[in-house]
């Protein structure tokens, strides 16, 4: 019989189990506890997701033994003082994202899991959705060529403040977009507010020479992600997280003839209830789940950690704080 | 507190594991027990889905006094057997399709449904779906007008036998050209065979004067699955379950100007967690288990029974022996 | 120099002046004379397409030796009245579809095709759209198979009646599923009638034993065209004549990984003035005068005739009286 | 009789006889005179639009008293010298773009137009585009709010020169971009260069406080259009030039149910070969003509002009010359 993870749950609220907990049994996981300060809350998780105890507090949950890893998903206040916690405690975490609600928070994160030697992964799932995992593999193959552009947008409906704007929404964009370009090296934008509602418009450099354009907006109807990553050789985009697109070069649009391998696309065929076409699979939630508990199994650190978060929180935290001037990040140092 | 519906589940396959038992959690249900001959897959089952007991057979399941219902999801001769012996010990039921591995055997279960006074819903989850409902709601709107027209489109990879073509898969099919029109009245059908993979291209008349084509065919890569529904007034296109499409009249596409309001989609935006872009819901499971427990805690049947399974079988039948000439289904009694 | 065939047109209308005329320069022609009972029609046309000349009448214009080819293009008894006319002058014939109003009228002007042994092409334009003449050329490769099934769908808004209808807008789609998938051997249809507008669903089967689903109705909004054509291993969609989809085999939808060569996809880049992005070229009429200039000029006949347009209204005819039993056509005679 | 434009037309080339010579069907014109260095693309432009007569050189044919104004249409030198030997010769000019081969051509057309008192229409043809169009119309309707944000690419094959990729290509984006958001205030750009073939990402701030993202590249197969325009409560997409989505706020992606207004779109049916779906109307090559000649015959100036040219050069010559800081445009003086 496979080994299992024995996981302690902290928070289960919606998100928690909408997404998290449904992705459990996907993985080599066994979910030991869970609790949450709505009692109501914690017994239905554990009911239908078959937590074997529910604990009183997130305190008495890490100390535990039986455990080896905590899961923590709530408000960005939460991440950090439970994940500290539990690290201290000797559990490995696994933090929905932000790490913390500003970079002071990440950065506390960090320098508990490099003191304590616990891992801490921050939920990116966004890297491990079908499509961007298919697109950044893509993005190694020769018909791609190096890297040079990328169009990086998410934008949605009204945020209440900036904060909430960028560490529960943009901090998405802007790791996806170091996910599949490398480290930045500047950025600079330009900013327009409308009755409290932000739009910005950033311009990127990375390390690699790549440039790129970053669009995070709370302007904009429902939520609208999409991203184009252009090559010497190629273009892919990805819209609506589920549609992928791969454009090559050869034809140049004028012969009369059309090449008709010019645009391969995929897009599941959501008549079949399978992996593929699940939404905890394209969104990225079971295969960030997988990734934590095999790594953690296997003794080593999870692809994407608290450096990430650092990374990420570190431009949320010029953006927040006016965006002016650009952000110049001279070493791979300033990027985690 | 809400009232839950105890509920026995046989079959831990695969499909119970990916859809059904993760869609209980939505409905006001309480898992008590799984039974599988596989002993790991019930208790990867029970695990994972939070079920309090392993039963050793489907017989001892159905028996016990601490549960209202029965789930079966299996193959299609489990399914008759479950379900009569669980109607028999006087549990409702719930039946992953199709009703039975024949016509005969729908009929079967039919007859002890009426007998015993115990519902058996059968699981045509695609009417539960989010457009599929949403189509059918926008139907009976005035801007749509009286029903003209369907096609109806389920086409697949390769399957071994005619039999399973029909049972597992066009069943849908059939049944969702019936939710969308109402009761067939005539049939004919053109099929072309190759290598023992079987196309039909069936022309259909409904009660209401309606006509339709149906398309079943196991030559198509993947799953494509596609309806389009006119009225006198607007055009309901529903492609990949997913991305609905309202066309209404009004513009003849002649005039250089055009109304924006032509054509009117809806898609889910991917990039959210929430139901509408969670595959359990726009596949339907979610809404069947809903209407299922609702319906029987309030003393009522669910809105798809054993006679719309065995209206459709009637088709299937009809089918497997060949659809030579025209199926005349002269009365409502003929189709369930 | 290259040699031009001398035309001389009949209709100025706007389908004349709109398509038919400006694809004229794309073709070996030099546009002689024109005519129109409408004086004001003839000068605009003649003014913007370089004609030599202005004829008084139709029986005046194709009596001239210094055209060799006429081209009409106006209502259904027009086409029938000056492409004889003009072939027993001694001229081939470019006529717009349909070929005279009914299918008397069809075999009239096939006889004096015979009889005089002037070419009468119909102008089936669909027959030489970018995308469904590439469609065609991929049904004879390797990946595609053998032919198994269509799905040819052409709805639009009302007509005035139900001739109408089908000679002017049936018509295309009745030769466009044979030009895919070749000679009809049964036909059956089911009809809905609303207030004076129909809607067929029409079972097909081909002499290849291929069968298919034919779409005709005046119920939709605006004009809805869209043809599914599937092999033995793919299936190929063309949707709104610029979108070209192959599907082929290999994915069965299950396997977690997929393989992105599954669907390729065409549409033309519309940003760029080049002709396949050009209306005239991705609908067909600059293929279809190319066909015929080319082919008179090579001495024999071009790849549309007078033989389609009598296959095709054979059919129309069957519809137009009421399309009661199945319209079997026994021998390859009668598709022509 | 309407009164008609007397036009010379200097340049025979592809794309003259493509696509602006076809639309002048559409325009009060009466095409009197052309001229090419290659005779035979004269003789058959002349032939196949009716021109009057061959002229043997620009400067003849600028000089004759018969016509009102001139159309240039060549390479990009050659519109600075048409263009100001016209206006110099008291003709008006229709100028295909650029307007000139550099800023200082450019200023030098603007500086004779001034002078002379000629207008100099620059062909800046995608503003008079069928969806261009439609959006710049939708954004001024109460839906949409005050303009926020707008993302711009215009990205395509590779081109010899960076002044090529600039004059020729990226030139149009930089109108559009101001066409839909008013005049530039600032203009920052990142830059990549891989073997010749640039990517630029700018950041732009326009007058209004409004910001965008503008993307131009020579390293995307084929040609590649998207305008993305946000406002305070809608999002206009306009992909392809054909495709018009309009997302409206109200909606906030996490309701269960749906509104269908959610997403209204416009896309042309191409079945039909009417104006909307006419290429020479859609990428505004009729609009564009027929704003010029109504507008000469009114006596007024027509709605683009070398002032429009000169501020579209003006970004295109801080690109061409390195784009190193940004780029303040401090009055509206600079954008023209």
């Amino acid at each position: 019989m496979t080994e299992l993870l024995r996981v302690g749950f902290v928070g289960c609220g919606s998100h928690a189990t909408m997404s998290i907990m449904p992705s459990l049994r996907f993985a080599p996981i066994e979910l030991i506890s869970v609790c949450d300060l709505d009692t109501e809350r914690a017994e239905y998780a554990a009911r239908v997701f078959g937590a074997k105890r529910i604990e009183p507090s997130y305190q008495s949950l890490v100390e535990k033994d039986d455990i080896d890893a905590v899961f923590v998903v709530g408000p960005s206040k939460m991440h950090t003082k439970v994940a500290i916690a539990a690290m201290q405690a000797g559990k490995h975490v696994f933090s929905e994202k932000p790490p913390g609600e500003n970079l002071e928070a990440a950065l506390e994160m960090q320098k508990v899991s490099r003191d304590t030697g616990r891992y801490c992964m921050i939920a990116f799932m966004k890297r491990f959705g079908t499509t961007y995992k298919k697109a950044k593999e893509l993005m190694s193959e020769e018909f791609f060529g190096r890297p040079s552009q990328i169009m990086a947008r998410y934008a949605h409906w009204h945020q209440n403040t900036l904060r909430d704007h960028l560490i529960y929404m943009s901090v998405h964009l802007i790791d996806l977009a170091r996910f599949f370009m490398g480290d930045y090296v500047r950025l600079s934008a330009e900013k327009n507010v409308l009755d409290g509602q932000h739009s910005f418009s950033i311009s990127a450099r990375f390390a690699s020479g790549a440039v790129g354009s970053i669009i995070s907006s709370t302007q904009q109807p429902r939520v609208q992600e999409r991203v184009e990553i252009s090559g010497e050789r190629a273009l892919i985009v990805v819209d609506n997280i589920v549609n992928l697109e791969v454009h090559r070069s050869g034809c140049n649009g004028i012969d009369p003839g059309f090449k008709l391998s010019d645009i391969q696309i995929y897009r599941p065929d959501f008549s079949i209830p399978c992996p593929d076409q699940n939404s905890l699979w394209f969104q990225g939630y079971a295969g960030e789940i997988i990734n934590f508990s095999e790594a953690i199994l296997a003794g080593h650190a999870p692809s994407v950690t608290i450096d990430d978060g650092v990374a990420a929180m570190r431009v949320v935290d010029w953006l927040e704080r006016g965006a002016e001037g650009a952000l110049e990040l001279e070493s791979a140092g300033d990027n985690s």
